[in-house]
Order: C-alpha cells, then sequence, then structure tokens
C-alpha cells in the first residue's frame, strides 16, 4: 500500500504543477495571454474599476477594440463587463475618439489630444457627470484600438490602473513588417516554419492566423505589412493575385494595418508583355499608371511597394541605364495620385565594381539625395554589409539630408542563430538607433535620423524583416517573440530601453513572478553580447556557412562573388587578420563623418567592437586587456560560449515557475545554442590558427574535433532557403 | 444617448455571443477539447463520481494517463480531482493493469480481461472494499491509456458513467498513418500545411505538437505512423536521420505508438556505395541486415518498413529480374529477428504493359500470394486505380488468402476536394470494407479479409494516407478532423457506422447540442455522395486536373504515360462513353469472384454507381430512372452542386450554436465547395456535350463559361505536390 500512496502523491503532486490550465502552454497566444490576475490587491482594484464599458461609434476598428477589452477584461479579471444600457455609471470604462463618441467630447480634452497626432492616445481616470471612469481617447479609431492595449498592458503587468493620466504617440510613421515570403509558401530567411499567406485558399478563406496576426501586430502599433520577398515574383501583380490581396487588406484594416506589395521591376515586360521595363518609357510609365490604380481599385488604402532593384540579380533601372531614382520616381508617380508611397531598397552591390563592398551602398545612394520623389523612402540596412551579428551603423544614416531614410531592421536572425538561439535583438538595435553619425555635429543620432526629426522630414519609418511563421509559437524560439515585440516597440518609441521592452515582455509572456522576470530579463539582456563572442568577436563578420548561412564557415572562398566568401571579409594571413577601411586600406571610412573617421580610424581609439571590421592588424597586436589579439580571439570565443552555459545555468532556475512546455522548450534550444556556440568556436579558433600558428592559451578548452571535422560537415534541408 | 445606448446592447450582447471563452477557438484542440460540461445533471452526476484517482505504476503511458484523466477531468468537472494520500476512499478512479495495480488484481477482473488482448480495456462501476470505484483495466499500460481516452468521451458525449461494464478491443493489429512528408517539410498530397517534422530542428527539440499528434492518435487507438514519404528518400537511413527518427520515437513511446520507415530499395547503392540492389545478392542482403539492426539499436521497439517499389519511378526488385517477394522477403528477413514488419505496397503499375491499369496489381501480386514471409503484409489500396472518388474494392482484397492484406486508406482528399470540400469519408471507407468478395462465399467481407479473420491471419492492418499538416487546426478543413477521426475509429473497428463516428465526433469538437449534432451530422452523411455526384458520377474516374489533381480535367490527354491522362479512362466518344472491363473489353472484371462477374457485367444488374467503371454505354442507354445515359449525367452533376447548396443553407442555421470562428470558416469553406462544385459540373458537361452532342436538360442551370474557358484555367502553387 505503502508505494501506492507514495506513487499517487508523486502524481498528484507532480502534476498540479504543471496543469494550472486544461490546455498547454503552446506559444500561440504570444504576449496577449490574459491569464488571470494573480494579485488579489490588483485584481480587486481592477475589477473595481472596470466594472462597464461604453463604446460610441461602430467601425470595425472600435468594434475590434471594444472585443480586445472585452476578451482581455474577462481573462484577466475572470469577469465580464456588464453592460448596462443606462448612463454613464460609476468604474466605466470609456472608448472613443471625440468625433465619435458623446463622451470623450464632453470631456474637454481637445489639449490634450492636439498633439498626439493620428495615432496617438490619452489614458485618463476622470470623472464624467459625478461618476468615475477610465477613459481611453485618441483622434482616431485605431488610435483608441493602441490605448485600449496599452491598458490591457498595465494590467498584465500589474500596475495601477488608478489615477491614470499618460499619453503616447509613435516617433516614426510607418511601423512596418518586411515578409521575405514566396508564393509557394517558403520564407527566404524564414526559420518558423512556412509563410502564413495560404495563397492557395485565398481570397475566399481566411485563416484565423490572419487575425491572430494582425492583432497581435495592433498591440504593438505596427501599422504595415509587406506580403512578399523583395526577391519578388510579379505574379503577385496580377488581377488573380490581387484579389487575394485584398481580401488580405481587408482582413487587417480593422486593426489599422495597411498592406503593401513587393515589386518587380520587370513586370510590366513579363506581364505587360512590353519589350523594356526602362523608366523613363512612356509606355512603361503607363503601365505602372494603370497597374497602380488597378490595385486600388480593389484596395484603397494600399500602402505602396517595396522594390529591390539591381541588387543579386533582381533587375532595375540600371540595366537600362538609369539610376535608382529614374526607377523609384516612375513607381512614385504612378502611387502619388493614390497617397503611396514607394519604399526603395539601398541594399545593392554589383559584383563588377571591384571596391569594398560596404561602400557601394553609399557611393550608389549618397549622390542622388534630394533627386527622389517627396513620397519616396530610401530604405537602408542597419549596417553596410548584411544584417551581421554586429555592424557599425550604415554610413548612409546622417548622409542623405533631402530623402526620408527609412531603417531596415532583420528581426529574423539570419546570421544571429536561425530558429534556435536565444538572442534578444533589442540591444542590437539600440545600439545603432543610438549611433551618434555627427552628421549636424554631436548628437546626431541615427533615430534622429530615421524618425525624421534631424531634417524635419514629413515621413519616417522602421521595417522589420519578420520572424514570422506558421510554427504553433509563430517564431519557432519562445524567446525570438520578444524581437518581434522589441522592432515594434521601438518602431513606436525608440527611445524606450532594451530592459524596458525585456520587462513588458517578459511580464506578458511567462509571469509576473520577480524572479521569473530578473532571471529571464537577465538571460535577454546579455545574449546579444555572448552571441557577437562565439560567432563574430571583435568586429569579425561574414564568416557562417556558404549559401544557408548555418553555423561557421570562415574557410568559404572560391564562390561566384569575391563578396559572397568569408576570406573577403576577414582577410586573415600569417601576418594578422581583419578588414582594412582606413586610407591604407579601402577607405570605406571616409564615408563617415570627419569625427567617426578620427576616432574609428585609429585602431587605439576604434572602438574594440569594430575592430576588425575597420582594421587588419597582427596577431601579437595588444588589446585593451593586454593580451595579444590572438589570444583575445581565444578569450572572446570562449567567453561566448561560456555564457551561454551560464544562460543554461540560469534558465534551469525557472523550472516550476514558468509553465512546463515552454521551460523545456527554452531549455532543450539552450542545449542546442550551447552545443552550436561551441562549434562556432571550436571551428573558428582551429581555422584561424592556421594563420596565427599560435596555441589556444591552455587555460581555454581545447577543440572538440579536428578543423577537417568542421570543413566536412554537410547541411541538407536547412530552413529558411 | 439613445444612439449609445443602443451601440452598446448592440455590442454587448454581439460580443457576448462569441466570446464564451478568452482564447478564440482554432481548432487546435481537435476532438480533446473538454470544455466544461453544460448539463447539469450530468454535471453533478460526473463529479460526484470522480473525485479522487488512484493510479498504481508508473511507467511512461501511464503517466500519460494519469495525466489526461487529470486534465480532461479539470475541464470537463470544472475542478481537480483530489489527491488523497489514503487508502480507496469513495468515488475513486482508478486506472490499472492487473500486474501493477493491486486494486484492480483485487478485483478478480482475469476471465473478463482475457481475450480483450494486449490493446484492449474495461470500464467498470464496481467496489473494492466497500467503497464506489470507477476503473479502467486493462493488460497493457496502453490499454488503460485508450480506456482512460474512452472514459473522458463519455463524458464528452454527455453519456452516463454510472453502472457502467463495458470493454472494447481493436478487430486490427496495425492501425497505421502513412505520411507522405519529404525531408524538405513538404508534403505529398497534403492540403494542411506542412509537414509536422521539423527535422532540421530534430534530434535536441521536441516540438508540442509532436506529443499533441500522439495524444490525439492515441485518443482513437492509432498505434503506429510513417514518417515519411513512400516516394522515399534514402537519406532519412542514415544515422545523422536515425537520431532524429529516435528521438520522434522517444517522443510518441508513452503513447502506445510504433515509428516505421519508408525504406527506398535502392538504399544500398546510394549510401552503402554497393553495385546493385538485387534483393538476391549477399552484399546487399547484409547491408539491409547491418542497416536494420543499426536502426533497432537507437529505437528497440522501430516498427518496421513500407516500402514502395517498381512504380511511378521508384526502383525496386524487378530492375534486377526479380519479384515483388524477392524484394520483400530480402527486407522481411532483416527486420524479423527484431519483430519489425515490412508492409509492401501493391500500388504498382507499369506503363511498358499495355493493360488496362486497373488489371495490373492483381496481375502482379495474385501470383505471389503464399511466397512472403510472415512478417510481410501486402499494402492495397482500395481500389484499383488511385483513391478515385468511387473505386469498387480492390480485386485483390479476397485473391490473396496466403498474405495479409493491409488496407490503405486515403485520408487525405487528394482526389476529394483537397482542403476545401467538406467531405466525411467514413461511408467511402464503410462502403469499401462492407463490400462482399464472395471469397469463401457470400458475406466474406473486404473487412474480414482486412482484419484477418477471413483466413484466419496473425497480422492484420489498416492505413491512412495522413491529411495532417502545420495548419493551425492540423487539417485545413475543420470537418477534415473528422477524417482523421473516423479512419482511426474504423481501424480499430469495423463494424461502427458512419453514423456513430460522426455522432461522437460532433459532440466532442463541436457541441453536444442536439440542433447542432443533428444538422452538421446530416451535411457529413451526405457529403461523400454529393462529391462523387458534382466530380464522378456514374462510375467515371481519373479526370480531374492535371498533375496537381485540383478541379476538373477530363480533357487531359497525350502525357508521358496514357493511364495518366483522363481520356483513357472516361473513353468518351461520339458514340458513347465509360471503360469497358467486361469480356468484350479489358476484361478486369475477371479478377473478381463469379458471383460479382456477373453482377457487374451485366449493365442491368450492375450497381449504376459501377456503371461507367465496367461499361462502355451509348449516350441514349436508359438508366434506372428512365432518363438517357447523357441526361442522367446532367441530372447527377447539377444534382451534386445542388446539394452542396443545401449544405450551405444547412449550416446557415447554426450560427450562433457553433463558435463564431469555426462557424464563419466552414461557411467560406461551404462556399468555395460551392463554387468548385459548379466549376465541376460545368466544365465536365461541356466537355462531354462535345461527344454527346445533346443539349443539357432544360430544367437544368447552364453553364457559367465555354469549356475553353475552363480548359484555360491554369493553376500555380496548388499546395500538394
Amino acid at each position: 500500500m505503502t508505494n501506492r500512496i507514495l506513487i499517487c502523491l508523486f502524481f498528484c503532486l507532480s502534476f498540479f504543477a504543471y496543469l494550472p490550465t486544461a490546455q498547454a502552454e503552446d506559444g500561440y497566444r504570444l504576449w496577449l495571454r490574459y491569464d488571470q490576475v494573480n494579485n488579489r490587491v490588483l485584481l480587486k482594484q481592477y475589477q473595481k474599476t472596470l466594472q462597464h464599458l461604453v463604446i460610441e461609434g461602430n467601425s470595425p476598428t472600435l468594434q475590434v477594440a471594444a472585443q480586445e477589452a472585452m476578451q482581455g477584461i474577462q481573462g484577466l479579471l475572470g469577469k465580464n463587463l456588464s453592460h448596462s444600457a443606462t448612463d454613464i455609471k460609476n468604474n466605466t470604462l470609456v472608448l472613443g475618439t471625440a468625433a465619435s463618441s458623446e463622451v470623450v467630447k464632453s470631456l474637454q480634452l481637445q489639449t490634450q489630444l492636439q498633439g498626439l497626432g493620428p495615432e496617438g492616445y490619452l489614458l485618463l481616470s476622470t470623472k464624467h457627470n459625478g461618476k468615475k471612469i477610465t477613459v481611453v481617447a485618441a483622434n482616431s479609431d485605431t488610435g483608441v484600438l493602441y490605448g485600449t492595449f496599452h491598458l490591457l498592458k498595465l494590467m498584465q503587468m500589474g500596475q495601477s490602473i488608478q489615477n491614470l493620466n499618460l499619453s503616447s504617440q509613435p516617433k516614426t510613421s510607418h511601423r512596418i513588417l518586411n515578409h521575405w515570403d514566396n508564393l509557394d509558401r517558403t520564407v527566404e530567411r524564414g526559420y518558423a516554419g512556412f509563410s502564413l499567406w495560404d495563397w492557395h485558399k485565398l481570397p475566399d478563406y481566411i485563416d484565423q492566423r490572419y487575425l491572430d496576426y494582425a492583432r497581435a501586430n495592433a498591440s504593438i502599433g505596427i501599422n504595415g505589412t509587406v506580403l512578399t520577398n523583395v526577391n519578388a515574383n510579379s505574379l503577385v501583380l496580377t488581377e488573380e493575385y490581387l484579389l487575394k490581396v485584398k481580401a488580405l487588406a481587408d482582413a487587417f484594416r480593422p486593426y489599422g494595418i495597411k498592406v503593401y506589395l513587393t515589386a518587380r521591376f520587370s513586370s510590366p515586360i513579363e506581364l505587360g508583355k512590353l519589350k523594356t521595363a526602362d523608366p523613363l518609357n512612356a509606355e512603361v510609365r503607363q503601365w505602372w499608371k494603370d497597374k497602380v490604380a488597378e490595385i486600388y481599385r480593389h484596395i484603397p488604402d494600399f500602402g505602396g511597394f517595396l522594390v529591390k532593384a539591381n541588387s543579386e540579380g533582381q533587375p532595375g533601372p540600371q540595366n537600362y541605364g538609369r539610376s535608382h531614382a529614374d526607377g523609384a520616381n516612375m513607381m512614385a508617380d504612378a502611387l502619388a495620385p493614390h497617397n503611396g508611397i514607394l519604399m526603395w531598397r539601398a541594399f545593392v552591390y554589383d559584383n563588377n565594381v571591384p571596391e569594398d563592398r560596404a561602400k557601394q551602398a553609399y557611393n550608389e545612394f549618397n549622390p542622388l539625395d534630394g533627386k527622389f520623389r517627396e513620397n519616396v523612402m530610401v530604405q537602408v540596412k542597419n549596417g553596410a554589409i548584411d544584417f551581421q551579428p554586429r555592424e557599425p551603423f550604415h554610413p548612409l544614416f546622417g548622409a542623405m539630408p533631402k530623402t526620408p531614410l527609412m531603417m531596415e531592421f532583420q528581426i529574423t536572425q539570419e546570421y544571429l542563430g536561425q530558429g534556435t538561439h536565444l538572442v534578444y535583438l533589442a540591444p542590437m538595435f539600440k545600439e545603432v538607433l543610438e549611433a551618434d553619425t555627427y552628421a549636424k555635429g554631436q548628437g546626431s543620432t541615427v533615430a534622429e535620423v530615421v524618425d525624421g526629426s534631424l531634417y524635419n522630414r514629413k515621413f519616417s519609418g522602421m521595417a522589420g524583416v519578420s520572424n514570422i511563421g506558421t510554427d504553433l509559437n509563430w517564431t519557432s524560439h519562445p524567446f525570438a517573440q520578444a524581437n518581434w515585440y522589441a522592432f515594434g516597440r521601438l518602431a513606436w518609441d525608440h527611445a524606450l530601453t532594451s530592459e524596458q521592452i525585456a520587462d513588458e515582455w517578459l511580464r506578458m509572456t511567462f509571469s509576473p513572478n520577480p524572479q521569473v522576470v530578473s532571471t529571464a530579463k537577465n538571460i535577454m539582456l546579455g545574449s546579444y553580447e555572448t552571441l557577437v563572442n562565439y560567432m563574430t568577436p571583435l568586429g569579425l563578420h561574414h564568416i557562417m556557412g556558404w549559401d544557408h548561412h548555418y553555423g561557421p564557415g570562415p574557410w568559404i572562398k572560391d564562390k561566384p562573388r569575391a563578396d559572397w566568401t568569408s576570406v573577403y571579409y576577414h582577410r586573415a594571413t600569417e601576418k594578422g587578420i581583419g578588414f582594412d577601411r582606413t586610407k591604407t586600406g579601402s577607405n570605406a571610412l571616409e564615408q563617415y563623418a570627419p569625427h567617426l573617421q578620427d576616432l574609428y580610424g585609429d585602431p587605439k581609439t576604434c572602438p574594440e567592437k569594430y575592430l576588425l571590421w575597420f582594421h587588419h592588424l597582427p596577431w601579437d597586436y595588444k588589446v585593451s586587456s593586454g593580451r595579444t589579439l590572438w589570444n583575445e580571439l581565444c578569450y572572446r570565443y570562449s567567453a561566448g560560449v561560456d555564457s551561454v552555459r551560464q544562460m543554461q545555468e540560469q534558465w534551469q532556475q525557472l523550472e516550476g515557475k514558468v509553465d512546463q512546455e515552454r521551460f523545456k522548450q527554452v531549455k532543450s534550444l539552450l542545449a542546442i545554442q550551447a552545443k552550436e556556440a561551441k562549434w562556432w568556436r571550436d571551428a573558428c579558433l582551429l581555422y584561424f590558427q592556421t594563420f596565427s600558428k599560435r596555441p589556444i592559451p591552455a587555460e581555454l578548452e581545447k577543440p572538440e574535433h579536428t578543423l577537417e571535422y568542421y570543413q566536412k560537415l554537410e547541411f541538407k534541408f536547412v530552413p529558411g532557403i
């Protein structure tokens, strides 16, 4: 009998530990879980404050806001809002705009609402005819929706909702996800399954995920989505597909999200049967005008186009001897009558130009400043190469004062551990946004270029290359959800700190339990530096596996383009390592402001994180730690691996504190990350050692295999290509 | 104010209508929703009867059973089972086997358990030391798990759980899903997204879906899964992939599910670097023995192989002048020492043989009866062509008395409306299972061949080609879940009726609301006949679109193989239509028992559903309705379309009775189905009219477009290829 009792006890206790609900915590709910508030004091406060709902107006967006409020409050407070049909009572939640709501109008909020713009909102505890009410007010229905999400967030985070008086508005006007999704549902550089867009069943079938996707985006203020890959297929511009796009636009519209498409530059040839796509050709121009008009007939609020031209084989205006401005302006002219915008990517490079690839975008675009139409934004990657783990900010920021420059961040982790590494990207985003361009003297940050304030631009924007796919939890790694979240939050307000954003996200996504928040935040905040250490410390870059970009490949050479190889970038020899971008080398440095040329140009003052980005240095060069460059490289790589192991230990402390499902998932993924971090370390050190001819310091772990072993590894069916 | 009040009322009422929980009903939970029982009387009964849980033994399977019981009861009854550490109390649920549980042993159930086999179970209301208890007893832990699901099902369906005394055991020993999943995660003939198996993250990462998949299968008694496509890639047999397979096997094992793989016949060449894959070659035989031994080192309970050989370009023993038996036996010999089985598909045909394709499998396999090893099962599709909407049963059933024949059904709707048509397949499965082969006189049903009882075979099995993918609701169409469910239930007990299965599934998946059950059941039960009418009435077959098999394509001709065209099958001329398979034609009929040759051989006695399968008849031939064949064809096609419209009307009646999400989804999908049914009707009638030269009866709807319109339709990126 004792045996049975013990077993029974074992079961009962262990089951209760991980069965808080009848459903497994699968991550699908993202940060909008709305589980009941645990803190009894707060729960009572919330329940008392929010008892009735009044919403005036019945636009689809207000319906969505009301639905979110009802659903959120039902989950968080475990009760439904009462639905009195009488006047405002005590403890009513009022959602509305001054235009649609009698109550909001009567509160005389004009002054406060002024200056909040079309998307800002106000949360206010106040009185109406002597009754205590909580008001979410805005100038537009979308603003009301954003404010509703904010109010719910306060409760998810365990903050007071009494005496509210806060407002918020976005710092950039265009906050856009870029989906590199192909029409066959594969996703270029996607590591979370396949494309959400089920083109075959569109336009007739609206998948539940479309709505949940839109809702999640609205909750963090994302207001646009480019549905298709920048390596574009013109098929999406046919009427058959435009009807499908319209169905998605209709589904997203209530959530304040506009739809954009990538436009293949050669579409007039492929679809229009013209002989050319020359942007100065009258027929071509007419074809685009007609095509754009057709799109707007289906989708009156269509956002516009995103174009990758004359880059990596994509067609573009240079095929016809025209400039990027010629190409962009032609499309912009077609879009302008409909208030559409044109986003033209600066990610261009040409293998025929033997110059440092880091210089090419600047060389092509800087001379075009002032030549673009008003509704063109040039979309610039954060750095000049290609979403490497760490790059200095792109020298175009600050160098095109007459052109609105959109930031293009990569949320999907192409070079950052793909679907399995825990890397919180807010610190990387922030590092770039806070970088000082010195374009108008000290304090001219990239963020101020991007938000349009430095040059007083009308449009401003941030684009994030999406990490979203069909995986049940949307992003493959449960913590990769934080990067989607952080992108949205920073696009709204780049002044937020990485820690604030992590704090918000953790409380909503996992638990407001202080130990969970503090431990997981610690893991998150160190994770970016950790990854840089075990992949590309000290300014190394572009040394990953060929083509699929999975794992290390510093030995990659002899490929169709020199700038697709690793040896092009690290330039290791027996004498030293690094890419000399100073005057003695490619002088890419001259694309930055004079102050930065001085700072970065001297290895003694160059931040060590960019050391080998700008300098080729001997293996025995002494770095700030007093170690030789070779030894420092060994230490940095090893520190990266050690940090992942610490992340594992820290996560282990949360067993039983977070749900069992995600606890196990993250634990498994951290084990993969630890294995792969060591793979990176071992492979890179063994390879670079063939040049340095120096030993790995004895106190550091020895590589597990030979260099040949790592070089021979082959990978089939790596996701994301 | 009145305006506001009205709006408030509108919102409050409409919100409450579709916000029963804080989460959208996305279909992910399948038939295991465990929402709280609505009926108060039943709820009280259940709550009273189930208050404590005692489970003795701690195998992973018993842990899973206990977890399911706890989770299910928490959801259904809104309370946790108490966890007393004392002796059995009144109202305790006891789960266990006689071997592991003192309580079960003391109940002296030997007689009742005898004959239930290793997977059967017993549900019993009884007393133990004077205490009222409910017992789930079995001879194995897996049996206990199956019984636990049954107990939960009773409550999900709103049935009494008092005075229980019921038992159940499977009629077939191997109940297996076949996944036609490729290693790049595409799924051949998959219409619900992509493959669940994320090979890249295996073996280290166990996706939550693997466990939820296993759980769903266990709940309907499926005990095996073939992970990979029958068009096989030998890569899955490399050690790298076997470790991934092992991880899945470990994940599925607690749920009683064995893992199987497809084995590419040429693997000894591709992986072993041998010069041949000749099954009689000693090196080849040794290679397979070693490979199988390697697999079993990783997966001690590995199920075995499924092989498609010498069919549609796959390599096989005939490449070396050997027979299917030579090939199968060679692999079976390698598997036998490990108790593995070999499933060899009879779906073979050879374009070089100019005979009726319907005859080829029989011609190749019938002579091999008795030549297979004991651990070989020959897996036979339900019909002789290829999963057509309707086929007579495959003539091999009943024609190989010395060989266990597995049934291969297609759950995925390759030719049955793919991902968007509501077609409940149980009636189709049942039609085949209940067909009388007359092999041992009247009453020798296909089911008795398949379950092994007709010829007293040791092994028996049913395979279902899976319709499961990464779609949030697993199967694309919410009602396609019913086909997964029905396959499992019929593999367990082919005597269940289609209606019983639909009833179970609806109550658990949607609602026990009588109107919902009765209306939706009505829709389901008529849906198969409806589809046959609008696609291939009166025995027509294989007239679908080329390659992707999407939509109608009766005009398909001039392809690499004659038997991949439509004209090969319908043989329409100005004189008539149909495939003469009687003595005056291909005489495929002679492969059936003499009684059936007589019955089917005369168009007057041939069931009309098979009329044009067996006979070529003039357009003016009079059918039983009194109409001419041409007019009957017009009426059948039109009736199919009309029935879909009736399905739409019926579903509309359930608005507000089922959750809003799935209501809308099904409504949208029915609209697609109605459109496509009409497309089938119009395209087929217009095409056949070019031969019949007769008008479509005036009282029937006119086709919407011209024949040329339908013939010119092109489809890109159709899923499933």
